[in-house]
């Protein structure tokens, strides 16, 4: 017997009625994006953010996990988030709270995807890296 | 009357049976990726490529017009990609299928969503930009 199970699961996370001077704000967003990604314990490995003429802002927080990214469109108080995450030990659902909170977003709507989807046979399980960078020393290997 | 625009359009993609050795090869993942995102027409802003210990490869490039992500576990052979694309001047299938030949895919499949739904009156658009970042001339305006 074999079952099927999910390397990754991805959270793709629609918020509508944000603040928009907040959404506009590179440097609000960056921090914001931060603080959320740590509150949920993941990794951070690198982040990157833009801001854009004449308005919104795009930024990736790339994590060991995977990678938590926003869009923001200010003029329609709307931001697009995605919460990539693989293995158990974090909960991207902290992530879509925290920001949702940061960017005031009165209306909201989320769905979650499995990502690499495979077969296993009952009772194994599939080894689910959090991946570590290859300069990361890993204390419990 | 009113109808439901999308601000962008979101291609989630599950490339199984790919070259392992490949996909664990970081130098050829990112340039594999800002290949794929040329060919696109699409307008690169930074890219950010991580290795992974013992294997795996992440990595994000941004574009105008919002990013493509990777991330790879050559042990099962698979790459997650996501092309988030907003406006209508560029194909994110075209970024699809020069992942798929870079990373000799044989099994792979794919879900388009949208993001950012509003309604609009009948004979109107959405203003999708590109996003042009806060630094970059913009010529035609």
């Amino acid at each position: 017997m074999t079952k099927m199970e999910a390397l990754g699961r991805q959270i793709l996370v629609e918020f509508y009625d944000c603040n928009s001077g907040l959404i506009n704000d590179v440097a609000y967003i960056e921090s914001s994006m931060l603080a959320a990604t740590e509150a949920s314990q993941a990794t951070i490995i690198s982040h990157d953010f833009h801001e854009f003429s004449p308005h919104g802002v795009s930024g990736v927080v790339v994590i060991a996990e995977s990678h938590v990214s926003i869009h923001t469109w200010p003029e329609y108080d709307y931001a697009a988030v995605d919460i990539f995450t693989c293995g158990d030990t974090i909960d991207p659902w902290i992530i879509q709270e925290e920001l949702k909170e940061a960017l005031e977003s009165n209306n909201s709507s989320s769905v979650e995807m499995k990502r690499g989807l495979f077969n296993v046979d009952n009772g194994q399980r599939l080894h689910h890296k959090p991946q570590k960078p290859a300069e990361v020393v890993l204390h419990d290997e």
